[in-house]
């Protein structure tokens, strides 16, 4: 049985004809594209065996696939899962949430292999890749899973395609113009990943600004066993945020010492949200929506300086600091965001990647700046930060100055970005639905008859019970 | 309180002393062939340290574990939790799903040591056993997992120990024609795995067609929540097929590769599920159905070619494909099967497994028979299709014949083997549910009273509300 | 909409002051702790290209983290998903298992660091970590895990601290006892996890005994999604059981083996839980309880003996065995433990770390004393007992004698440890609820107003329904 839908519903939001067009057309443009420019790169192709020989290989070990698979799975993980659980949590979009990120996450990757692989893997015409394009474009699309947290229900999947797009292609020149025009390093993202995501998501939720919104308030919360499943998205986040920071760092010390960095950090992250989340409520209940996402700040905030000598009690510091702050921004910033700004943010991303991220891209500025050879020892220095070529003469204070620079251009790039995606996200061609049907998976989904929704309607009479 | 059963049921399902009677039996069964047969391989036992010798390995970390225990982990996650949470899609059987795929699992592992462990790894009167056999045995118990998804509701615990022994009874030795008579490729098993494993379970479900299913028909259906744990199968499985078909590829760019051509495809899979999904719906809903099961078609699918140069767009094009017919599979020939042939399939493994696994061993002999020196290499070529000793005169294109002859073989093994299995679980002595008791886990389970069910019997008058 | 509580309830549950400050002054200790004493260790440090001259390491693959992350993170995940899932069986506590599981756990994994530390990684005044650390302090939580699954729901937040705090130290000192002065095996924790853990959990709830939890009787079933939610902890426990006994063993041969011992162990131990819960029941059902928890037994029994020569018949006989103690303790010994030594024991940690942990215990003397140079060799017999400096004059059966004082040492200190713990958490400033408000979230979270919650109004005339 459907649901009836208000009367005055003039949103067409059949997807029929429209969602597959899309998929259809962008598949085929990836099969086209990935035709004419991707191939194996030199560790995945058969002539590998000839390549061991030129490196001078002894062992099928050194195949950057056992230093790196591991982390990409988990990574992979937390795009899927991680992200897609943790947005569960409303009663009746857990479809929506996990759906629609699983499509637009398997969109972006394809994406991004292309548009990350011209500029960082391009050799005589052909993107060449291997297990850390992998990686490379899971990150990529992290950043769109955390803008689609802002506007999370309130979106057709044509949007979301549309975003997916658009986010990826800037994600793709402003991590360009960070790692190799302004050579900064940032390996788990604070700036390219969370700060340039969330700033874009939110700018374009503003473009996209409901004033009817509270029509759909009652659907706004959660229920018992959805906050369950948005603990499997936030658990897998946690545990497996080590490898996301450093997965791509480089072989040896700086991936072992990224994820150790992280680890330090999201334990300290823990303690400091539950006992803010506890001091800001009059009864000193604990509140599900800050457990749930302030205690994951604290992997974003060491995202650039994980792979640094950030020292394990520096990163208790940090993510002590990053729990605080966004924990306080579920309860006095979201409100003002809204209410003030008309920042309608469905899962809080200001609190748990904006903000974080720019706390991770500063610390990452300072720890940069200040860096010395005595703490790196002599080669240590120049390899953590790459001084070599025609870096070779950059000081720390240098190198934290482009860092904080690097902060300056994810923003600038996600305001501009956000607020011309938002305008073409405004089209009413689109097929988003009215406020009255925000949140509720009935739009775009078959949605089982639960034995549940009858008592609903015993409740609320005025839909008509089930016959 | 016990729910009331219609009158007429005569069935006795009592399992209390069937079911451990079953379970011991085997358990010491397998203690004891263990004894006799099976020990540490070298690289397992604590002999290593003179193994390393031997082999003139200079470190550890040349141990077959470091190169195959991350992608075994993820392959075990996909057996018990992708499978296992898959099936928890039905309203009320839950932990039928969970836990008899636990129980058959836990079962199937022991006895495939033993089986492939004769086939594969018997030297001087013993098995000698690895992870590579650990992966096998998850690889074979796959198979049963997947046959599980036709008769998912309709059978007795004892039924499934007893399914499981014979099918990786057959399962290892059509694995050891192919393989070793053959001299088939089949890394990722669209043949061994997918397509036995469908087809067998077709037949067994066929022969034990129920005419009177329709009786508990209020019971195929889903709900919301018992949807959300299915996706947690559903993108367990998506995620680690990367691993699963590249887990015991040879050491190096095989690995590499079958884990990127995986990724590739299943990503494109998604796209065109989703289009199909909606376009096949008069309102352009999505189905959760097909999102749950077709995304998956496409790591079915490059589970033969996937450590072959199938190259990137190569996946693509296979993954967008099986996407298409797996979900049109799902609209149009899951209700003929069961209306004109009489094949109950449950989950629908025909559309994720059966076509999908085809699908794969036929794209595995083209790409096998397309092979050149030029595109693997001149050592490539030798060690990708194996093409030594008495093999070492094989052409591509009589490579490509044997791999189509590998997927007639195994069809006819599915077909035979299920037959003959399906007359034994047909005896009436296994405890199986009546027809109005299908799909309903207080069969063979303690099941909480829950308050949902107080509210389910008030809409039902037919059932007695709870005192 | 907040629950009416009965009028008699005297307790003083409210955290607001009480939790942030126990939070904050020991995030703030840990800083403080960490900044004086924990530094990266060699392979995580900037100065690692050095060391890997002094060391003769060609590449970076030789690094600790490639041999031990992938099992890190399988053990992270058995701690905050396994652990936390497992207890989420209660219909209304799935807040408190998963939240309080993460409070715990994230505190527990500083202090360990700083602990175990100070035991194992002191030099020149400094705690040098690496990754083998972080996976020590996720075991010593493991034990603190298992101890909170006897008091599950009982208990408040800032009594789980301080019960961490101690409980910690107290391991970590046990810890020291086992492996440094009587030169003990136990990499999987049989000993120093579980048996300590589950003895020192099952003291701390006789001294908390509550005379009237009766009262929430109606509270300390499940519901059937619940058990659901519970089978997610209880799988992840299962599959990855093998990674947390070979996590810290030495690399090679005893990883290896420790993964495949470990895997036959519990592969065994489903099949006898699953004929023992269907042999004590009349009906001959199947029982959530047991496939929950006693299917894991097998991964306790072998924690010390799977990286010896236990061979794969020996490990699936020691989990044949731990599944039926298992499920035979649920269905007799946790009766007769509440109501004869008023032993209130929610998850029953008695049956699955207890006398599971005993087991263990117990095996891996036996194993040790009955080992061999001719089954070990000569150089793996020295290796894996670590046979040199003071101890080369060491035999199997004195070690065995060894292996078997270190349970009763385990014995001790958690009966001792307990009952003081027990004792600190007796005092009534701690802010636990009273019996009738026992596993009931609503007392410290936040709960959503479910649709249900209504129903359950209406069933229940002694509540008020919601306005």
């Amino acid at each position: 049985m459907e649901r009836p839908r208000h009367q005055g519903m003039a949103k067409n939001t059949n997807m029929r004809w429209r969602l597959p067009l899309v998929c259809l057309l962008w598949e085929v443009a990836m099969i086209v594209l990935f035709g004419v420019f991707v191939r194996f790169g030199p560790e995945v192709d058969a002539h590998w065996e000839e390549e061991k020989k030129e490196m001078n290989l002894t062992s099928d070990i050194e195949n950057d696939f056992y230093f790196r698979y591991p982390s990409f799975q988990d990574v992979h993980v937390m795009i899927f899962v991680g992200f897609g659980f943790l947005m569960t949590f409303l009663k009746r979009y857990g479809f929506g949430a996990v759906g629609f990120n699983f499509l637009l996450a398997a969109f972006g990757i394809q994406w991004a292999l292309l548009m990350q692989g011209w500029f960082h893997s391009f050799k005589n015409g052909k993107i060449l890749i291997g297990v850390e394009n992998l990686i490379n474009a899971d990150f990529c699309v992290g950043s769109v899973c955390i803008a689609f947290g802002a506007i999370l229900g309130k979106t057709s999947p044509i949007q979301l395609l549309v975003m997916t797009l658009f986010q990826v292609t800037l994600f793709s020149v402003n991590e360009y113009i960070l790692l190799n025009l302004l050579h900064v390093k940032d390996a788990g993202g604070s700036m390219t990943i969370h700060t340039f995501g969330a700033y874009f998501g939110l700018t374009v939720t503003r473009i996209l600004y409901r004033p009817n919104l509270e029509q759909s308030k009652d659907k706004q919360g959660s229920v018992y066993h959805s906050d369950l499943f948005a603990m499997i998205g936030t658990l897998y986040l946690w545990m497996y945020w080590p490898s996301f920071n450093s997965a791509i760092s480089d072989h040896g010390d700086a991936q072992h010492r990224s994820a150790i960095n992280t680890y330090c950090s999201l334990a300290a992250c823990v303690l400091t949200t539950m006992a803010f989340s506890s001091m800001l409520q009059k009864k000193g209940k604990l509140d599900m929506v800050h457990i749930q996402n302030a205690t994951l700040a604290g992997g974003v905030a060491v995202g650039t300086s994980a792979e640094m000598m950030l020292t394990p009690y520096g990163s208790l510091i940090v993510g002590s600091i990053s729990g605080i702050v966004s924990t306080v921004g579920y309860v006095y910033f979201t409100p003002f965001l809204e209410s003030r700004l008309h920042i309608q943010d469905t899962c809080g991303i200001h609190n748990l990647h904006a903000m974080p991220g720019l706390i991770g891209g500063i610390v990452g500025a300072i720890t940069a700046a200040a860096a010395t050879e005595d703490v790196y020892g002599k080669e240590g220095f120049i390899k953590a930060f790459d001084f070599t070529g025609v870096y070779q003469t950059r000081t720390p204070s240098i190198q934290g100055g482009f860092q904080a620079a690097g902060i300056v251009v994810s923003l600038l790039m996600a305001f501009a970005g956000g607020a011309i995606v938002g305008g073409i996200l405004k089209l009413p061609i689109w097929g988003d639905a009215a406020a009255e049907n925000c949140f509720e998976d009935d739009v775009y989904w078959e949605v089982p008859e639960d034995e549940e929704s009858d008592v609903y309607h015993m409740h609320n009479p005025d839909k008509p019970a089930s016959p």
